[in-house]
């Protein structure tokens, strides 16, 4: 394929490693002439609209090594979906503008589901305009939740912070279990549970945290819940529970709706989010049991000081694969990782149907969840634990990791300025 | 002295080095052959009462040695606070009882205010009835509020973990800031806002996070608070606003206390706690602004996975200490630490008078903290700076830290049971 400008994107939830697979793409792309200058978007497709262009060639390459061992998302993200191009095709117009004045021909997305959409729409559009474009979707996301990959990078970082906070909070617990015998430990994840049957890996012996582990992938009824919690309690003497944000009971109901239809704010409005507190709440309440809440929000996927290496350096190769096969001539594809082996851990890259990854979710299959719906099998864990191993080596400057900083120099605007309207 | 056995307590919330003293009065005790069996009280004051003792020399050294690097209290903790002995002196002819039916002339109880207290008291007990005992206390919080100490083990641990995390969401926050633009972080400290200022030292350039920070040394009003978060939002685009759960308003009242007066959980009762959740609701209801809420918890200050080695040495060295002054026949005294200088840091070890640490708490001085009371000076970054250095080497087994589990071989009883009566 002849020369060509580069431009690449981050998107959706920043992880501990989306910055690990920026650095891949761009350290790749700096060995192969074929690649002329490479720009990075701000804030993803939004940066792309508005033409809003840093210069990545332009940045320190000790910086851009560093991005290797920073968290977050360098380029800045968004959260957008891009409108169907049938409905209106404004949008993505621009795009192929914005590729055409700044002679764009290999663009790379990183991101999830929604990202994988819109690298799938732009790169049918760019086809039926009959513009020469190669762009592959690289995953990204702590929920796990992309299908057409064994796993999602971030996804081993998180679970690894994850497992290492229930490790030491279980421990805190069995500390203080005569006054204070209950955790309820609320994680991410709205449709599925993979972050939250993480926490399973922090166990060592009977007893250890968690000792419950609701996610959305089983429906959760309310006196079941206070048996098991009550039962545990009485086994132990202490209770760690993990829930995800997104667990629904048998009616199909948030739990955090359920704590909605009774709590108001500070301002009579009704109170979303919080199955965690919700769970607090009743456990308190109904078993009259001191209850203790961790609710992490955002910090649970930001650990690059505990991070997986396995998750960082899948991110980077991912990253390295997707250069790789654009150049090959691929396009409309995303690089995913397909497990050969458990034991010991091997992961082929391979490439997947965007179509495919874009309108589903992955979910933990039930199998891997016992009947009762409280916990994992070993099946999951045999999946999981591979996905954690390693530290990822973190320089550090008075006490705290050096995290990479670009300069992001900006590319002169071509054209007009985007609006929204 | 003549020989006697020695008994350890662990008392109060856990931190990540609580266990590190117990290593290092351990490790020392063994050196010492004027020291006969060494035991371990479990669940504290509490295990002594119950006569609920472990025989620590039947533990596997390496385990032991493992303690150094193992968060949370291994022999158990407890919150209580003895009566006084004028009004009842129960408990501590119990305590001594104990004492004198396994021999035990060494005490060393580690813990915060209310242990010191329990140490003072059963010192003097033990005194007035003309019982030979060598008692030393070794200080631990987090919060480190602790007076007579320069600092406190346990606080440069958890400060290092919450200014990682800080600098983690901080730039998570960056990258998403166009749809998601603040941050409530809720750190604990219910009467000094050491934890919470230490989350200042994750800046690194004008911007960083945390932008606005509320202790409870300084009164918090709610204009100010929200043309401090317009003002910050205007400058940067974002704002990150890190607040201790004991901050009051000018009437001083808890801010989780206002949220009280409105907010009802799932069962009609009040909702207490959750400074956090009412400045989340605040700043979304008053200003439109999309917030996110991180509130750790007891996740704040178990993180031996990244732990501060400084913290974890001057804990394992106070233990040492507690020993060898209980040796040379000091009592009734706290271990503590005198700061000699800032750069290059460099403590001493001292003594501290027990009433004095007992019954008192030490804040962060008003000078330390800005004019406007919503960030720390540099006075205050001189103080915390040097207590985050260097990270604990923790072994690893399957991704995750290898704690020590201690086997808590039983004394045999020799008393009748004990009626809490």
């Amino acid at each position: 394929m002849s020369k060509g400008n580069c431009l690449i994107g981050q998107s959706g939830g920043p992880t501990a490693v989306i910055n690990a697979s920026l650095c891949g793409i761009i350290q790749e792309a700096m060995r192969h002439p074929e690649i002329g200058d490479i720009y990075g978007a701000r804030h993803g497709v939004l940066g792309i609209l508005r033409e809003d262009l840093v210069d990545l060639r332009q940045e320190d390459p000790e910086e851009i090594a560093l991005l290797k061992s920073t968290p977050a998302a360098a380029l800045g993200s968004i959260r957008r979906k891009l409108s169907s191009p049938e409905e209106d095709d404004r949008e993505y117009e621009r795009i192929l503008a914005v590729f055409a004045a700044h002679d764009i021909h290999y663009f790379f997305y990183i991101g999830g589901n929604d990202s994988m959409d819109t690298v799938n729409k732009v790169s049918s559009y760019a086809a039926s305009k009959g513009y020469p474009l190669h762009s592959i979707g690289v995953p990204k996301t702590v929920d796990n939740d992309l299908p057409g990959t064994d796993h999602c990078p971030g996804y081993g970082s998180v679970a690894k912070h994850i497992a290492a906070i229930t490790m030491g909070v279980g421990l805190d617990m069995m500390a203080v279990h005569l006054t204070d015998p209950v955790i309820v430990m609320e994680v991410m994840g709205r449709y599925a549970g993979w972050m939250t049957a993480s926490t399973a890996l922090a166990r060592r012996r009977p007893g250890d945290a968690p000792n419950l582990i609701y996610v959305p992938e089983a429906a959760w009824a309310r006196e079941r819940f206070l048996d098991d919690v009550r039962r545990t309690h009485d086994r132990w003497g202490w209770c760690y529970i993990a829930v995800s944000v997104g667990v629904k009971d048998e009616s199909g109901d948030f739990l955090a709706a359920q704590r909605g239809r009774f709590a108001k704010d500070a301002f009579g409005h009704v109170q979303l989010g919080g199955a965690g507190s919700f769970l607090e709440s009743l456990v308190r309440e109904e078993l009259g049991l001191k209850t203790r809440l961790v609710r992490m929000g955002p910090a649970e996927r930001i650990a690059m000081h505990f991070a997986s290496l396995t998750d960082r350096d899948e991110a980077y190769d991912l990253g390295v694969e997707a250069v790789r096969y654009a150049l090959a001539g691929e396009t409309a594809k995303m690089v995913s990782l397909r497990r050969v082996s458990d034991s010991p851990y091997r992961c082929e890259f391979a490439l997947s149907d965007l179509a495919e990854v874009a309108n589903a979710e992955k979910k933990i299959p039930r199998e891997w969840l016992n009947e009762a719906g409280n916990d994992v099998t070993e099946d999951f864990m045999r999946y999981a634990r591979p996905l954690i191993q390693g530290e990822v080596p973190t320089p550090i400057v008075d006490g705290l990791p050096r995290y990479a900083r670009l300069r992001e120099v900006e590319v002169g605007r071509k054209l007009e300025p985007w609006s929204e309207g």
